[in-house]
Formats: structure tokens, sequence, C-alpha cells
């Protein structure tokens, strides 16, 4: 079992939570083969090296053609804005390196697309960064779905509320430029929603949306790091080119309904990353704020003590808790990465795509796309209309 | 301060709140007329004598041709299933009767005009039953709301989540039956959904929709009480001409993003209606299963301590808890009525309309046929689509 | 099936409650005899008079010992101050009335001895007020403990938190004297914990316990009114003479070992009245401020799926619940009441003693009394003290 | 800023937090020496190299002696079981050695303040391994608390409520014994219950406890690991020599009322490590289960909007926050030992004594041993019998 060899691009937020991962991964869950750290690539020189220092990379490459051309790295992971990803993913496919990219796979669905074609004739491994499918309690939702616990499913509802950027003061970074970005709470916090829709549910068949930006003109940021960011009172102003908040409505392939809400506008709610399954045999809520925890319901409990029963998913019964600590000691945020990555290391060690790949990215990529047009058009878009 | 003369259509579920209501109000809130309990009319004559003596009616009616006739009565309480509404509330109103109705008003936008318009012609008082306004938590959330407490709204959520029909053997009741109730749990309990928003957000300006109805054919009952009923695996088979659940999203005249579901097929809700509210200030939080609670958010609040509190609405700071118990004891379902009645007979007190009125209950309809009609096909729909 | 003639002592905030539960009982669990309201009694004419109309009483009478020499009562219902129950109880019991009396029976083991065995003699029917037991979640969690469902209990943990005194300038009501009111939050708020410990886990064996009076003067009151008063800054001060809390720990008969706490300086808790039990089996744990939940857990669920479920004890399942709504509405406060007159309405008709009766009143005090005196003497005392 | 050399002994449980703690240290919280994770120590060789190369450490002695001996280490970290406590604490000390010593300090009171005077003596810091003051929820509470934010102090409840044993066929791994971990649930868990009132609340004036074995005799274990084991019915049983359970109740110094429960025997309750506050002008609630929250209650909010606050404690404003992800994404149970970890570099840096130090360990000892000797001798135990 030799250890996979890993170039990253990216050192803000999702840099820092991957090189966690690839730090603990070895320690809790030591099955697979161990991640190299071997170079950390970014564009500020100084930025990098403390990057590289803290997150304890071997090396720093401000070039990521550099890195990618590398013969002592097996893997690239791509963490870097979204408008990068195309770019890096493809050549780095060409090069034989197996592929690490945070969501949204690309700016559009063309891209997305191109990218999994890339990876697919280079014949590498190919991940896409949904990390949320990988908390325990999620992993529990998964298998109460798959073992038929809550029978079939009649509805899907899932919001990601945050409040991030709900002062009108607060500067415009670059996760409001559309040209960087791609899209606002739609392809940040909604590409998550679809992605766990998908996993719990299955595929869509057809959605409408609606959106929404309320905030039309923010300050220029003078400095801007990761999510947070400083602004002026005096500072120019410039244009908010993407949404502040998406909705739409889904029939799954399977018949469900579903209820989709991304907003960065709601006044106390940090991360609320929640859905509720309703299946015909019982009922799963979940919310990211309590990521420990998973809400089920069965119907066929006895009649005088029916109820959603609260599961602290921290059990040895519940995925990857033994790695961990004892049963009713919570895990955090970045535990879910380290799952992740154990997933992608599994999948190199087994010659087998991980899961979720560039084919989830592309799909996702497509109801993002459908209910963009469904918007755009005021009309039910068929996720047929994207199938060649 | 004279008595108002009651007579009640109706005395099943909705009979038994309102009478409770009745009783109640000179004990808990008798700074308004008190209402007499002068007769009760149903068309099963045992199954009404033995309402009258329990519920305390003085007398009992088999004809409400005959109850609306009588002139020892001031105020005509409809609350029969929906499809007898209008052609009671016109004749009561021809009568010279006020009127006090269940929602929804009817059958129809055009059937509610017609009985908006017969009332303001007779000159008399009108109200519709959306008691969930009366909720002392409700009414802090419109407190909080009107006094801009919350700033500008940016979203409205709203969810009505029942089990009762989950059962693919709960037999065909009347609820289920097109010609008798209307719709299913778009008139039933998204009506209650859209009134709530209206008196929080304000009015509608498009919508779109969907709906399933997923169990399509239910046994025929053999016996049948307010919402229970009993089925058998062997009846014969009828099918189902209602909505089981309906889904949509709205956009408010004053630019709020709304999203609201309806459904019978939410297994552990019994009776979840729930909302929430996100400002520019703050948020608000509803669910009827708690309904003593709201959840109030302000984002002015000291940083190291902002989160949603938890306010017990039973303080004496709340609507209507004066008249009830001390702080922290919480009261149910039903003082809801006996708070809408209230405001019923306050506003024949006061000479004035009584809020909710039949416009609240004609604007209602409007909304749910623009979802109805954006179902069918399959478009926004303009509530200006309703306006003549 | 003949009616039950009641005649009431006190009318205010116990008054107001019982009141409504003799109004409520014929309509909503008109199984028992109907009680008939002859007679209300209370020292002053006029507020007595208001609370006679309001209330819906047939008579007043401003002498208890008219009341209790009427032959037109049956029953005679004492919820006048604590230091009230036992003359009078005593002399109705000697007239052949049946007694329901309010909590604590008296102000001392002695008198509440005196009160059964006055009882007993008389061959009368006598109930003692412990209305939370008959919450539904409260009847549920009883059932569950008596049908072995949570196994052999090992802990009880009880608590009833208040915070109306808090401030140090609420004035010195009668409930914070001693001669009037026997105890504070001990007699007052332990009492119950007592009762629901007894009535779900068994018999004290031996008590430790501490108290404390936080604020030991305050400002003489200038009106009184149920548990709300006026006091003023300038005012005269009087001494506290009961305690603001009380705690103790108990080993019970069975072996469980228990915690309580009371007190009425618990900064927003306005009635967390709330316990929790922990058996070889599964746990239950109750809050009244949501009375309509239990949460019950049980060890031998699926592993994966373990948690408390959280039982909205509104299903036809429950005690109670069918005479109510469906399922998934809520009750309040004074439906305890309503069940607690119809346990009593029935034991009359099945010519048997309701439970709880003066026996549990009696034990509840000598629970009071051993905690009172091991604060005393700074000891453990055991419950074989008070057996003859 | 030159590193801290760490030895440790120990590599389990504890062994595995402690080692995650290091590692995480430089990488999140970077501003102070960096640990050195030079040797680990054990007597197991296989499960010791194991350990060594999963957790990252240099090397392995399994001789402690050895260890202490070894002039590359600064800092010895002492996780083994409690009864090794004392010897390798003196021996360190002597060596120069600064200490890092897990809860509870030693298996008596008289240990326990060897230890403290060996520290002292050899002039070198010294830790004690509370690890859940470090919560940025617990630091909220201590910080509202000392800012005088929720007034003077009334009452302070806590439980530490756990079930791993609760199955009578658990074996009798080394904490059931006496003679290896001191107590059971007292010293276990209701340690950490005194440290934090200590920490939040003050020092403990008087206290009086009960405890309980509930199971006498368990099967041997055949293995052991950490907290789980393996038994057997037909295994030869072994006598329970420490406690299920112990409850006290409790005096401040500064006059508030305290209620302290420790349970290995509450079904349902993996970790519940839960207080509450109760002061003049607010409350506090904690649960460990949900260690990410805080609960905050202000009497002074506006009258209408009262209500506990549910404060997710991860906003740049909460201690420790801004190290690792945005606002409202959760941390986990160990990382309450890096944060500690970090105190106890920082004072190294800062040449002071960390706190928690051994003075901490050795009053919560004194608390301890009061209690064991209130419920010994069945009466009051004042601390001041501790003082010589």
């Amino acid at each position: 079992m030799s250890n996979v060899r890993v170039g990253m691009v990216g050192y803000k937020f999702m840099g820092k939570a991957h090189s966690n991962a690839y730090r603990a991964l070895p320690m809790f869950l030591p099955d697979v083969p161990k991640p190299e750290m071997k170079a950390i690539c970014g564009r500020d020189p100084a930025g990098l090296e403390q990057a590289r220092a803290q997150f304890g990379w071997e090396t720093a490459e401000t070039d990521w053609r550099k890195l990618v051309g590398r013969d002592d790295i097996d893997l690239i992971d791509i963490n870097a804005p979204s408008d990068a990803h195309k770019e890096i993913a493809i050549a780095a496919a060409a090069a034989g390196k197996h592929l690490f990219c945070e969501k949204p796979l690309a700016l559009t669905l063309a891209d997305a697309r191109e990218m999994l074609v890339a990876a697919e004739n280079a014949g590498v491994k190919h991940m896409v960064g949904f990390n949320y499918r990988f908390a325990p309690a999620v992993q529990l939702a998964k298998k109460l779905v798959s073992e038929g616990r809550i029978g079939e499913i009649y509805h899907y509802r899932a919001w990601f509320l945050q409040d991030w950027i709900i002062d009108p003061e607060f500067p415009l970074v670059w996760r409001l430029q559309k040209e960087i970005a791609g899209s606002g709470s739609h392809g940040d916090l909604g590409a998550h929603l679809i992605d766990l829709a998908r996993y719990l549910v299955g595929e869509f068949d057809e959605v409408i949306g609606m959106s929404e930006t309320f905030i039309k003109e923010r300050p220029m940021p003078s400095a801007m790091t990761g999510l947070s960011a400083k602004g002026s009172k005096d500072a120019p102003r410039g244009e908010v080119t993407v949404d502040d908040a998406t909705l739409f409505m889904t029939r799954f392939a399977n018949g469900a309904l579903g209820s989709f809400e991304a907003t960065r506008f709601a006044a106390g709610h940090r991360c609320t990353n929640s859905f509720e399954i309703n299946g015909s045999k019982g009922s799963i809520k979940f919310d990211f704020e309590r990521l420990n925890e998973l809400q089920v319901y069965f119907s066929d409990d006895a009649e005088d003590v029916q109820g959603f029963r609260r599961v602290h998913a921290t059990d040895a019964a519940h995925a990857y808790m033994d790695a961990w600590w004892p049963a009713g000691h919570s895990i955090g945020y970045e535990h879910t990465f380290t799952h992740e990555v154990h997933e992608l290391m599994k999948a190199i060690q087994e010659d087998r795509q991980p899961v979720p790949n560039f084919v989830d990215g592309v799909k996702c990529q497509e109801v993002l796309e459908a209910v963009d047009r469904s918007i755009a058009e005021r009309r039910w878009v068929s996720l047929k209309e994207y199938q060649a």
C-alpha cells in the first residue's frame, strides 16, 4: 500500500480544511494509503509560504503548471476559486494525475462536462468535494433510506441558510462576482443541497426556480481573505453580479416532491444546512448546525411512544465513529473532509472511482443550470433537456 | 352592551371548537358582548341533540333555513363542510345576520366573492375563521414585524405538515372528495399558510405551484366522524379527487420571497404548522406543535450572545395572556378560537368589521386559485389576473 | 347518575382553574356525574360577586361555615390560602360533604393527618389537588413505568424552577409569609415534585435538604391578587419568613436515588416543572413548559437509531386526548384540572376514593416535614420517623 | 520561541486525544511554542509501537523512568491510569520536567498534595487536564459570569450522565476497580463537574453526598481497550469496588446553592455533561452533547421577547473560534484538548503557571474527598476540614 503524493492548489478556507484532512487521516483512519503532503500551490508567495509552514506541506509552488508537471505528485487537489478549476483539472488529468476538485466543479455545465471527459480519457481517479455526504449523521440518513426503513419517499425539503453578507456594507468579495464565482448562493450553497438530494433521493426530473439579489451594490473590498473581508463606507461601489438567494421546486424521477432554498440573507443562521425526508414509513431531519444529530421517526413505533428520535450519531454503530472518540463525543465540521479523503484514498487503493466523482459534479451542474434556465425563462425545465 | 345571540351550523370538530370558545369567552375575556348559545344546527337529529346537550346550546335545528329565519339570532356561525358555506352565508346575510364562517370561505373564488358582496350589501359583520392568527406567539410575531423590529422582510417560508392519511387504507372521507371539500391539503392547510403570510408579510404578487395525489384510490368509509373514520380492506374503492400535497413559491408585493408546502404525507408530523421570517434586522420562527413559543433573533444583540431566543409567549406582555394563567402556563389549541371570538364580539361592539373578514377570505381564495391555475398551466400566475 | 353539587371556597388563581374545570367537564368528558356549580365562597363581597358572575356560579357565600351548612351541596372544594384548609375541611367532612382540597393539604403534617382522620371518619370522598399528575404526558410516563417499559428505576431528578419573585422589590405577598403559606418554594413547588415522585417512583425512604432565603426583606404590598402584586420602593419593609429555594436528595424505598430542587430564583424559568427518570431499560424526561411532550428513550431500540423520542402526547393513544382535539393539537395548563375533576367525579360515581387523596396529601406532607427537619438538624432524616 | 519537547505516558483514549492536540496546535493556533512529539511511553511494546506510528511520535519508551530521565524532553504528559499519576509526576518534577497530568490528579487528596508540593518545589510548570473548561461555549459562560452579566449567582446545578456500563454484563474494566481508578463516577465524572463549578462559581463551602453501586458484581474482562471491553456470561465474576453514581449538594463560599450528580446509569445519555447557572440578572445552560451551544437568558431583555437564546458559540466573537472555521461550523470534542494545550504552551512561553494547574487538581480532590467523607459519615462536611 504505497502513499499517495498530493499537490494542492489553493490555501485559503478549503485549503486549510483539506490540509487538516490529510494530516488527520493516517492517525484516525489508517487503513488506506497515506497522503503525502508534497506541495502546496498559490499565487502570493508570502501567503503561500505561511500556509505551507502552518499546514505542513513539504514544498510550495507559485505556478500550478509547474505543480502539475512534477513527477513526484500522484494527485492534484484543486480548491482555488471556481473559475480556475477547469484549466487546472484538464492539465492535471493530461499529466496523469488523480483529481480531487472542490465544488462547484466549474462555472458552467459545459466546462464541467469537459473536465469529466478529460478525466475519463486520462483514466485517472476523480472526486468532487461534496463533503456534507460524509457527516456520520448524513451517512445514517443514507443508510436508513437505502435499507427501506423510511419506505417510499414522498417529500424532500432542504434549505441552506446563511447570513454573512446581510449587512449592506459587507464588501464585494470574489464570491459575489459572477465571473469568478459563477453564481452566488445557488452555486455555493444550492450545489450542496442538490448533491445531498441526489445522494439521498435520486435524480431530478424537472425544476422551476426563482432568485433575487437583495443588495445590488456593495463597497469594493480593500483586502480579502476567505469568507471575511473589510469594506469601507467611503469605498467605491461595485455591482453584485450573483444571486443572494435562490429557491426552486422539483419533481424527482421517483415521484417525490422537492423544495429547495439557498440564501445568504437569513438572519441568525450562520450555516443552517438542513433537510427533511418524509417517507411512507418514517421521516428524517438533519441540521448541520447540530451535525452530530439526526432526527428519525418511524411510523411503526408503538402507538403511544411515536415521536422523532434525536439520534446522536456518535455511537460505534455510526459510520466512521469508531475512528474517533467514545459514544456521545461530538465531532466537528472538518471531520467531514477527513472522511471524504478516506473515501478518495480507499478508491485509489481499490482502483475504482471514488464517490462522489465528476459524474456527480456534472449532474449537480445540470440541475444548477436547469434552475438558472427556469428562472431566466420563467418556466419548468426538464432535466431531459440536458441529456444529449 | 347587549349579548350576541348565536346560531351555529355544524357540530363536528369545528362546531366543538367554536362552542368551547363561546363558553369560555365570558369567563376569561368578559370585556366584550357575551355570546348567547341559542341554537345549533345539523342534519342528523340524534347526533345533533347529543351535541346540543354536550356543548350547551339552548335549542337545535335540523334545517339551516329555519335557523337563519329565526328572529332571536344575531349571528350565524357556519362550520359545516365547505360546500355548504355559500348558500347559508348568503341567506343569513339576506336575513340581516352577522356572519362567522370557517375557512376556506367557499369552494371557489367566485363563490367567495359572491359571499363577500352579499355580506357587504347586507351591511352585516363578517368574519372568516383563520384561528391561527390568534395564538399569542403569532400575535407577537405580527407585533415584531409591525414595529419594524426585524426590519425589511427578505424571506418567508411556511409549511403545514400532517400525516393522518398516510396509511393507504385510510378511507375516502369527505375531506378527500373534491365536490365537498373543494381541495385537499391546499384548501385545508394551505389556506392557513396563505392567511398567515398575508397577515405577517403582506399581499402576494405571483405564484407557481406543484401538487400530487400519492394515493389515488382508497376504501369507501363505512362511518365517518370528524377527521377520523373507519375503513375496511374489503370495502369498495373510490378515487381520491383532491391533492395530498401542494407546494408553491411566491414573490410578495414587497419583494420578499416565499416558499409554501402543505401535505398530509409527512410521517411524524401530526400538525406542524410552521413559518419562518427572515428580515434585515432579525428572524422569527413558529411551530404550532409548540404553539406557546416563538423563536426570535435580533441581529443587533451583543455579538457574543447572538442567538434565537425561545420566547414562551405566556407572559403578561403577550396578547391575551393576562386573561389566562400566570407566566409559564401554556394554553392550548382551542384558546385560539376563544381569542378569535373575542375579536368578533369586540368588532360587533365597536360597530366595525372584524379582522380577518370575508375580504381576507376572498384574498386567500385568490391565492389558492392562482396556485391551482399555475399548476394546471405550468406557469407563473400573477395575482393581477384576479383583480378586476 | 346524579349531578354533584359543588360549593367552592376561594376565587383567585386556583378558584378560576377549578371553575374552568367544572365548566369544561360535561362538554369534553361527559361520562361522569356533572358538577353543578352551586356556590362560591370568599370574604370580599365585591370581588366574590365578580368572580361568581364571571366564573358562572349560581350563588355566593361570604361565610364558609354557612356554605358548609347548606344542604344543597355535596362537595366542598377548598382552594383558599393554605392556612384555611384544615378548619374548613374538618367542618365540611363533619357535615358529610365530599372534599376536594388544593395542595398543600395543610400547614403542618399534624394538621394534614387530622384532616385525613376527619374525612375517613366521616366516610366522605377526599381528593387533594396534585393536578400535574393529570397531564397526558405525565400519565404516559406513569404508564411506561408501570408496564415496566423502562425497567428498574435507578435515578429520579426533578426541579421546579420559577423566577416570579427574583426582583428584590417584589412585595411581601401572602405566599412569602410563613403563617399563611406554611412554607415558600418547598410547600408550593416542592410539594408538586414530591407528589409526582411518589406517583412515578414510589415512597421515600430518607431525605436530606438545604434551603435559602436570598432576599430577606421586601416591601409590604399595597394590593394583592393571586400571584401578582404591586409594591413600592417607599413602602415599609417586612421580613420574608419562607424559603426562596429548597433542595434535597433522597433514597427511595425501591433503592432509586432522587434529587429535588424547588426555587423561585431561576431567571428565565417561569414554570419549569421537570423530571427525569433513568431506568435499566430506558429513560423519560418531562418539562411542564412543554406539557404536551414526553421525551422517551428505550435501550433496546436498534443500535443505529437510539435516541430520545419527542412524543407529542396528543394522540388518541394518550390519556384523555380523545376527549379533546385531533392528534397534534396541544392542550393547556387548565386541562390538567379538568382531568383531575374527572377522576373526582368518577370516584364519586364508583363509590371509591379518588386518587390522589388525603392519604397522598399526608404522605407528601411527611416528606416536606422530613426535609424541613433534615435542614434544621443538618442530618439525614428517615421517613420511618413519621410512621407511628 | 523554542519548541517544547514532549514525552507522554499513556496511549489509549486520553493518549490519542492529547496526541491529536499536539498535532493540531501548530496548524491552528501557531502563536505559541510548538510541541515536539518526542516520545510516547507504555508497557505493552506492540500496542505502544502501533500508537507511536499512528499518532506520530518520534520514539517509544516502555519504561517511564527512562522517559523521565531523557534530557531531550521538556514536558511529561501523564495520561496513564490514575494510580500511576503520582509516582511519575514526582519523578518527572524531580527531573525538572514540566507536568501535564490528566484528571483526577491522584487517587487520594494526600497524593495530590504531594504532587503539588513536588511540582512547586521543582519550580516546573504544572497543568491538570480539565479539558471541558476549554470548550468555547464554556469560555463564554465564564466570560458572562466574570463580567457580571448574569449578576449574583443563586444556583448552580450540574450533572454528568452516561450509560456505558448500564448493561449488568458489561465487564469489570479498570475504571470499575477502586485500587486502579480511585473511584467510579465520582472521580471520573464528578471531578469534571467540580472543576467546572469552581471555574464558574468559585470555592465550595460545605457538601453532603450519597452514592450507590447498582450492579455489585460483573464478569471479569477478557480484553480491555479504553472504555470498551469484552465480557462473557461464563466469565468469573468480580466485585465492583467503585460507585456507579454519586450525588451531592453544596453551599458555595459566595452563598450560591449547588446540586451535583454523576452517574453511569442514565440510559440514553452517552456523555451529558451539563450545568445551569441562575443569577440575579440572567441564567446560563450548557450541555456537552451540544458542545458548540450555550443557552443564555437575560432578565433585562425587552419584556415581550425574553427567552433563552441558543448561542452557537462558533462566531469570531467566541474564544479560539477564529482559529478554526467560519461562523456556524461546529468543532468537536478533541478541540477542547487543543485549546488546553494552547494554554499550556502559552504559560510556558510566558513563564507562568497554566490554568488549571495542580492547585486546581488539589482543590478538586478536596471536594471529592469531602463528599466521600460526607457519604461515609452521613453528615455535612465543611471544606474547612481540609484546610491545614
